[in-house]
Order: C-alpha cells, then structure tokens, then sequence
C-alpha cells in the first residue's frame, strides 16, 4: 500500500472489505459520539456503544453509511468497561474506545488475569502518530501517557508494535530514533543508552520484525537531516525517522504537549498490547484527535 | 524596566552604564567571532580574546563602538580556558564564553576547586531562554543540557537563577511551572513531585526571592490558559508560565530540540551558578543564538 504522510489521509487508505467492530465504553461526551458519527458516516465501522444508551440514541438516531449500531446499555463506567472487554474477548469486538471514563478504569478491566486482554509477555504502551506541518511524514513515538520508565523487555515490545503499526499506515520499514540527550553511550550515567545499544544491536538481527533501529540519537537528529550530517552522525535511521522510542514518560509528554501546542502537531494515538487496540483519549483532545485515533486503530485491523 | 518579550529587544533594553567585559575562549570558530564583532559593533562589550590570536586579529581587525578588544594568545582550548578562568577570579573579566572547544573543558576549568569559579552550594546549571512565535512572551526553561538529574538542592538553585535571570528581563515576578507528564503528586512512582510539592512551600515563604512556584503540572497546562481551564486547574502559574522547571535533561532536552526544529523557536542561553555567567553554546548553534547568548549573559551583569 501508500504510504500514508497526512492523518487525513488515514480514511482513504483503509481496506473496508471487512468493517471492523468497535466497543465504545461510555460514550457520554460529544466529542467521542461525533466521532462515532463520523465514522458511521464514512462506512469504517460496525459500532457497539456500552453504556448511555438515552444519550447514544439520542446522538446517533441518524447516520448514513452501512455499518451496523447496537446499543447496550451498562449502571457505570466500571461495569460498561467490564463488559466491553468481555465483548473483545468473545470477538465481538475487534476495537475498545473510551468515552467519558477514566482511562485507568479501562485499563485495569483490559488488565484483569482472569477476564482482561492481555497475552503473557505483552504489554499496555501508548504509540502516538503526530502530523507535524514541518515533517514530511508522519512520525510515531511512544510512550507519552501509560509507561512510565520500559524495561528492556518493555522496549523490545514497542519496537514490535512500532514495527506492526508502522506498516497499517504504509511504512514498511521504519526508521525508529531512540531519543536521548546526546549520541553517546554512557552506561554510567545514564543506563538506558546502553539498553539502546542492545536494542540496536538485536533490531539488526531482525528482532522486532522489518525496521531500522539506532540510538541513541536527540530529536534533532532523529528528524532533521542537516542537524545530523553537521554532527557527523551516520545512521540509516539519522534525519529521517519515521518512529521515536523516548527514554521515558516525562520526555516523551514534554514532546507531545509542546508539539501540539507550540509545533501545530495534529495527533492519533491507540495503545498497543492488548489483543485488541484500545483508543483511549484524553478529555481534552479534541473531536477530530478522536475520530483519527478511531481511524488509527481501523488501519491497524484492516491494513496488511 | 519594561519587559523583554522578543530576544530582538534585549539589545536596547541594557544598562550599558558600564560595559561589561568578555573572555572569549579559543574563538576559532565564524559565529564566534561574527557574535564578538556585532557585540563589539553595537557597543555592549569589552572583549578580551584568549587562543587563536592570529585568528581573531584578521577576522576583528575593524569595529565600531568603543568597546576595548585584547588579544591574548594560549597554546591549547585547555590553557585558554584556565587563562580565562583565571582572569574571571581576578575581576577583569564579568562573562565568559567559549569558541571553538568543548563545552566539558571550559566547565572543567571553571569547577576546579582551587583555581575555578565555584562559590560552595552552588551549582552549574544551563538555562535557555525561548522565543516562540506563538507564545506571548519569553519563556525561560532549565536543564536541557548540562545538569542531567537535579537534586532538591540543586533545584532550589535552579529556582534561584531563574529569578535572577527573569528580573534581568524585566520580569519582576516570574511564574515558575515545575514541570511532569501529570498534575498529580504521586510520591511512589514519581518521586520528583514529592520535591515539587516541597519547593513550591518553599517558594511560597520566600525562599527563592520574588517568584511564584507551582507544579507538578504538564507543559501544556503551563502554557495554555485554555487547557489549564479544561483541565479545571487552578494556580497562579498555570496558562502564563515565564519559566519551566524540567524534571531531568531527557525531558528538557526533547523539549528544546522539538521547538527549535518544529517550533520555530529562536533561544538565548547561559550556564549559571559559577561566579561570572557562562555562554556555552553547541557546535551546531547559529550565530544569532551566540550573539543573544552573549546579550543575555550582558542582561544578568548590567541590568538590575
């Protein structure tokens, strides 16, 4: 497939033979049933809504589109979630999404051992895909909201999910900047250049599945060619990422935050690791931040 | 004074009674030399140049303004910067700025504890000051660079030359937003907003001088009225931020490689906490962030 440089760009390039089912888990806000709305409309979903059946029939009583909508309705947030896990766990649902919920009780009812989403050895991290008006490609990082510090086993499964989601949007062999501070390794200091290095090293035997990996490298670097060659840097992935891995939270939300208010960065974001993608964005992203995540996660099923 | 919003202002806004005097250490390098020159030219310094000398004489043979320049020469970046180092100790010269050698000697030479420029509790620590288009005035923000985990101590120094700094710029009462992926005190997984919690006590009895403190909280929500409203947070600093607090150099500095390359963000920057003000710019700054660097070192010398 194209390789997909613009968020709205997203819709056009999905492969709507089969459309996949979403489980929306207390849609009570209006920008969550908009983008349910939008979504119906442009024929990319089945909708299942969990919770706030007056308030969904209500909304949604009209769509066009050929996507089918079942309403059912739940007491709380708590018991919505529970359920619309139960669903992706029977395979009614191929997509979580949060409405009006804490993001926390959604995750603790994918997490549940017994009755939650998780395969052993996966694991919950947040993957943004950023359209920055200045890039010309879209560019992924991780984690900006859920991990807080990986481990290295935790990195391990978010190149893979990099790797895996890089190709839903076209990109069959990221370039993926493992972000530090500077270019040098310097395990004293800072240990995690030194699980970079191995990380590269592993990536470079074939790990994590069809991608470049190097680091560490600064953000610069990783996106600006010029910046690297005037470092001297010589990296495939140097200039040209199509991914960053952030060394851990505080990094990656002080990238997000200021590129969205400060870089006019436009953003989808699912997180990874439960055996469906689980939409869950914050209360103060905006109708079309829903809508594109939804569609994010729609690529991430139906795309190759 | 009034204050300074654009770097572009900070030139007519020095109290150039008496100009302060530059120890600029191996100047080898174009930008370096450009930045002495328009300093010279615009008649804010004294220069005293130590290393390259047959350079410097060829490249700052005319200027205008009646600023003095002095050549000395040195044998290695090392012996200049003792040399410099050594001229700060005995009062000839008020900032020091570093050519073409690394940035580790020049801060090695200035921590020696015999011949440097360290006074006890204090501490080296870089602050930048960014001018962001779409920020309604400038915003200060430390450590992307050489202070890599502060301590609680070493942040109240931090919060201490912020201060200084932002009255330098006619900002009598910086707001001061310590900066972390949440608004949350949560001691167990970040023990960093427990430190917060404590210095913005501590701000609030007067310990920093004339300055408002507040955090944890995220870089949107320091910067954003908007998302601080939505966000339902209230705090003198929240949406106006003047300063921000990163809680390592990893957030830090992805937040000022992003801005620069995505935010269209020009910047200014010092080391403060030796006994002169350093300007230690990279190899890969331009000439403009060298001269305003040179200007703002100037601010903290001339201006009240």
């Amino acid at each position: 497939m194209a390789t997909i440089n613009k968020l709205n760009h997203l819709i056009s390039h999905l492969n709507l033979a089969a459309k996949p089912t979403v489980a929306a888990v207390w849609p009570q806000d209006t920008s969550t049933l908009n983008a349910l709305r939008r979504a119906l409309n442009k024929d990319m979903v089945n909708v299942i809504t969990v919770g706030c059946a007056e308030r969904v029939t209500k909304h949604l009583d009209r769509f066009i589109g050929s996507g089918s909508l079942t309403v059912v309705d739940a007491d709380t947030p708590e018991a919505a979630s529970d359920l619309a896990v139960s669903l992706a766990r029977q395979g009614e649902a191929d997509i979580l999404m949060k409405g009006l919920v804490k993001t926390d009780v959604l995750l603790h009812a994918a997490l549940n051992k017994e009755h939650g989403l998780m395969t052993p050895g996966n694991v919950l991290t947040h993957i943004t895909v950023g359209d920055i008006p200045q890039y010309d490609k879209l560019l992924m990082f991780t984690d900006v909201a859920v991990l807080p510090c990986p481990t290295l086993a935790q990195r391990e499964a978010q190149l893979r999910y990099i790797t895996r989601l890089a190709r839903s949007i076209g990109v069959a062999t990221p370039a993926i900047a493992m972000v530090h501070c500077s270019e040098k390794v310097d395990e004293r200091h800072f240990p995690v250049t030194a699980d970079y290095r191995e990380l590269a090293a592993r990536a470079a035997r074939g790990d994590y599945g069809d991608c470049m990996v190097d680091g560490p490298m600064d953000v610069k670097t990783a996106c600006d060619a010029h910046a690297a060659r005037v470092k001297g840097i010589k990296s495939p992935v140097a200039g040209i990422a199509d991914a960053l891995l952030f060394p851990e939270i505080e990094s990656g939300n002080a990238f997000y935050k200021a590129m969205t208010l400060f870089g006019e960065m436009r953003t989808a974001a699912i997180v990874c690791g439960a055996n469906v993608p689980l939409v869950v964005p914050s209360r103060g992203d905006d109708f079309r931040n829903k809508f594109y995540s939804l569609a994010l996660a729609c690529a991430l099923i139906v795309n190759p």
